[in-house]
């Protein structure tokens, strides 16, 4: 209980936290300082600092089960700072005050190897599969996913993490006493169990418009880069993608079926060329890290003609499906000259594609003319 | 029936037509040189000219109401002549000798404003009908669909457009006697009445391998960009948009479903990219005439917040949905000074949001509650 870590207590519950005003004057004093000059001051923040009981907002914490997190601690993640040099994006700004954190995971460890997953509220089952495939297949290859934990692929993204190796990330826009949206409350618990629960709002605070632009902000800066599955022409999972591309880290879009309105955001940033189009988990690592060998690819399925020359290609397709045909009529078709014709044919009669019959007329072997 | 016309006809009988050898003839002899060197020379070709009834391969196009067109007519498309500056792709290269064509459309007119749609032959529903679709709108736009003519996105294409303004086209890899495949009998018959159906190859000649692949060719340099729908790891769709890259010309992929094998190719070009992600005619015709004023975009549906100031928005969020709150507790719980938090309730009455009740508490409007 340092005086630090009070002071950022004392402004996150005072002023808006995500504010430009809170993040220059914590950049100019200091938290120590600026929470004793706001309740030395006069006005209305001073008034509110000064009836604040801050005692009893730690107790409320410790019934709670809650770690308030400042950037001093181990477990706070160093990627945040980021957030200090980074520009506005509709109107937030700043590295937090300070984090309410909730969970058996330890934040700075889980993030470390994260990727934000964000989407649509009204997903489709296309979205909501695919997000939690992602999830996922991320958990499963070491990555914690960092989601809003709302509805739709917010919620999506954790349940896919359930049965994998990492736990998972929720940051939410209001105090962690009632986690936002209620109705997620075992998805909350469920996520608490081995990972972690963030807010940078104290509890009794209610999410709001600007409380969700905030918190983006917070989904971005905790991981290396941002997903989004499913948007429509108004999707707040954009603004988490601006605060990715503002960062600098990367910004992955899933695509989907053109004709449904939740694709045209991930449209939108891919054709822009703004988000990278991803289909999955491994062509996100690519992404992350670029620089680590490529990750395996499907395989082409071999044909029987693959790394024909042309010349056998062309003998090859002039035999007929059923029937033979003499190298003669073969050297006429193709006007290839007949030794070479027939030195073609040798060679596919050693690749096992053709064969000679009995009179001496070319076919194709049975299994190569289905 | 000029020495010309006789000579294209000629070599592109006895050449495979698309290969790089007649390609380099024409180039350093003329077609009507090349044509007379060749019938006098020696060689498995030469003979093969000797042998070919000329003749007879007139009166045969003459029966099946075929048009024999070479680069001299007007009919003939002046985007084809790029073809001779362009790098070989898969082996295939150069303008073609002539095109074999049949149908009520003129070619070179048809073309002028012309995409070309292409993918997999084995579509998906959704895959057909995006494509008929984008056919469709492209021609009621005024544009010409170019396709090949074949299995699944190959005829959905054309179908689509049989309704609209433009005619469409399609590029055949074999002789228009028996167009392939034979099944898409009607298809072909619906696509002459007012379009046209062209072929490199004379009547009696088959398709093969390479024949698809210099088709490829075709179908890129007639069109004004190639658009692809749907295509899996080894797709035929992906040496058209090669040919499309190599001319220079826009290559543009719709999107789908991550988790379909057939988004394998359109996902892998827009990734690396090759191609342009479209959803649908607009933005292929946005790519065609960069320069044209913007087509008309979905508009974001309206909020009732869009517009308000930060102030505005933060006092809007803090009121309860139902019930009301005074200004003394609104300015507490936001840190804002008591006239500052009247005026913007103000402004937010005026603006029809929020009202004072008879205990001159504020609360949100009825219809605002929602």
């Amino acid at each position: 209980m340092s005086d630090e870590w009070l002071a950022r207590m004392g402004l996150g519950c005072v002023y808006e936290p995500g504010s430009p005003e809170i993040a220059r004057i914590v950049a100019n004093y200091g938290a120590v300082d600026a929470w004793e000059r706001l309740k030395a001051g006069s006005g209305p923040l001073s008034h509110k600092a000064r009836l604040l009981d801050l005692p009893a907002v730690v107790r409320e914490g410790e019934r709670l089960k809650l770690r308030f997190l400042i950037p001093s601690d181990e477990e706070w993640p160093p990627r945040l700072a980021d957030l200090g040099r980074c520009p506005e994006v509709s109107g937030r700004t700043g590295e937090p005050l300070g984090l309410w954190a909730r969970g058996g995971g330890r934040l700075a460890e889980l993030v470390a190897d994260s990727v934000a997953l964000v989407g649509s509220r009204a997903a489709t089952a296309y979205g909501e599969r695919t997000a939690g495939e992602i999830a996922g297949d991320l958990s499963n290859a070491g990555y914690a996913v960092v989601s809003g934990g709302a509805f739709g692929i917010d919620a999506a993204a954790p349940r896919g993490c359930h049965a994998g190796r990492t736990p998972t990330v929720a940051v939410l826009a209001g105090g962690l006493d009632s986690p936002y949206p209620p109705s997620n409350f075992q998805l909350f618990e469920r996520v608490a169990e081995r990972g972690v629960v963030v807010s940078e709002f104290a509890p009794g605070e209610h999410p709001t418009r600007l409380r969700f632009l905030g918190r983006n902000r917070l989904i971005a800066a905790l991981s290396q880069g941002t997903v989004i599955v499913e948007g429509s022409v108004r999707s707040g999972a954009r603004n988490t993608v601006s605060w990715a591309l503002a960062l600098g880290r990367p910004a992955m879009a899933v695509p989907g079926p053109v004709n449904h309105a939740n694709s045209f955001t991930p449209h939108q940033l891919i054709r822009e060329g703004e988000a990278v189009l991803v289909s999955g988990m491994v062509e996100v690592l690519e992404l992350l890290r670029p620089k680590a060998e490529p990750l395996p690819r499907p395989e082409s399925p071999r044909r029987p003609t693959d790394g024909l020359s042309e010349n056998q290609l062309r003998v090859y397709d002039a035999l007929p499906k059923s029937g033979s045909r003499s190298v003669t009529d073969l050297s006429l078709q193709l006007g290839m000259r007949i030794p070479d014709c027939l030195a073609t044919l040798r060679q596919l009669d050693e690749l096992g594609m053709v064969r000679q019959n009995m009179q001496q007329a070319w076919q194709l072997r049975r299994e190569q003319a289905a």
